[in-house]
């Protein structure tokens, strides 16, 4: 049994207004999409990692149990596959006094991620610290590798069908981040805490998707990774005149010294 | 006469630890060399501006006082020539009470500015509310074009010779910082706070001069710029073993939430 984490009450108290309600399921019984939180790390240069695969620990231990505090108060995690490939994170709840662990979900488009016993997710989800994740993948079901989908099936997870289309410069196969959020609404999902990697970050903070993003919690830590990080900024925005424009701002905001780091509370708006 | 700002005393109190007595001068009769404050605001994703050349505005009016109440303690405030060409600011003191103005130092190794009369620098001189610049140039005293010194002159400013040799990438000469903060102590200046632009500031983030940095100050206001801006983020930086590390981290850190910004204090060290 992994050592479980401790969140103090007044901290948990600063997080209240920018979390899901307790009560979220009951009272709105039919809500159009799931409460979505995005929540990263970064460094000041707005790093996650020093490298791409690189994984860095940027911020304090205090930072770590809020991660965790969240990871409670949310029905579902979701990470992009790059993340997982290049992490192969756990994704449970470690925070000591949790009702249940999330539900982890990874984005894979092009099911780049042959599942195996031995990732840490499946690892946990076999001895009950935490549950498999649903994979969210434009694959269709009949296409799918029987064994991928059986050794999912085992650990309690499975493949969840997103219609993908083409998107970006690179007209690469994407999801557009309504339909992710109608498929986890279909699977009872009635929360969800975006936490990376770099690509799904930026994407979600394109000006399309402000509408989406209940809350923005960021911690920084006091440190420059420096160039060649994984940086989380979104693509240039210019208004009708062509002029340069901030990409996104928050409102509501609030910033809480915690440890060395600081942590942001906020609201996306366009 | 421009508007006055004034700077609260509670926010003047918790800077107080991190900029220079105003007794620096008789408390140390001959310092090695001035007292350094780097300061700086940012967006979350570390730009300083939307492009390079786009004058823009980050954080709120308290910051824009605090600016103004740091250079009323600092004997010089220190640009690059880049942003001078681009911004033309006026590099004064608009504190409400402040004894004097601060000296405009210009990092101008090649001799990129003309100076002309219209220059903000230079305007704000001859009405007496600023200082003329001293500009640091690698150019030879008898190579500076007449009419440049002698404009400079007139207002009150001159050129400092100060040795460049070739570094960086492209062998292109530049000026060790060493040298710049030794030229402004012969100059009687014992203190500086330097201000940017970007390239400014991330070669004082190399490892090579952290000893020479007495306080970073950075303001960081809660928008993304997106990408393509002129980005603070340094040099990366490589272990013995050649795996990445942080190019730099703050210590004594603290964090004072400033209306919508947030500002940092810490100090640098390897």
């Amino acid at each position: 049994m992994p050592d479980l984490l401790t969140f103090p009450a007044p901290s948990a108290a600063i997080l209240e207004p920018h979390i899901p309600s307790p009560a979220l399921s009951e009272t709105s019984p039919s809500p159009s999409r799931p409460f979505v939180t995005l929540t990263f790390a970064t460094s000041l240069d707005s790093s996650l990692s020093l490298a791409p695969g690189v994984r860095t620990r940027l911020s304090g231990p205090g930072s770590k149990a809020m991660t965790h505090y969240l990871r409670s108060r949310h029905a579902a995690i979701l990470i992009g596959v790059s993340t997982l490939l290049a992490d192969s994170p756990a994704l449970n709840c470690r925070i000591s006094g949790a009702a249940s662990h999330p539900r982890p979900i990874v984005v894979d488009p092009h099911l780049r991620w042959t599942p195996n016993p031995t990732d840490k997710v499946l690892e946990v989800a076999r001895l009950g610290n935490g549950l498999a994740p649903f994979v969210l993948t434009g694959v269709d079901a009949q296409s799918l590798p029987a064994a991928n989908v059986a050794l999912l099936e085992q650990h309690g997870g499975k493949y969840v069908h997103v219609p993908a289309t083409p998107s970006g410069p690179d007209c690469r196969m994407r999801f557009d981040w309504r339909s992710v959020f109608d498929a986890l609404l279909r699977e009872g999902l009635s929360s969800v805490m975006v936490e990376g990697g770099g690509q799904i970050i930026n994407s979600l903070l394109n000006p399309r998707f402000h509408d989406l993003v209940d809350s923005v919690i960021v911690t920084i830590a006091p440190t420059w990774l420096g160039q060649g990080g994984v940086v989380v900024s979104p693509d240039p925005l210019r208004d009708s005149a062509g002029i340069p424009v901030p990409a996104a701002r928050l409102s509501d905001v609030s910033w809480h010294p915690f440890g060395e780091d600081v942590v942001l509370c906020g609201k996306l708006h366009t």
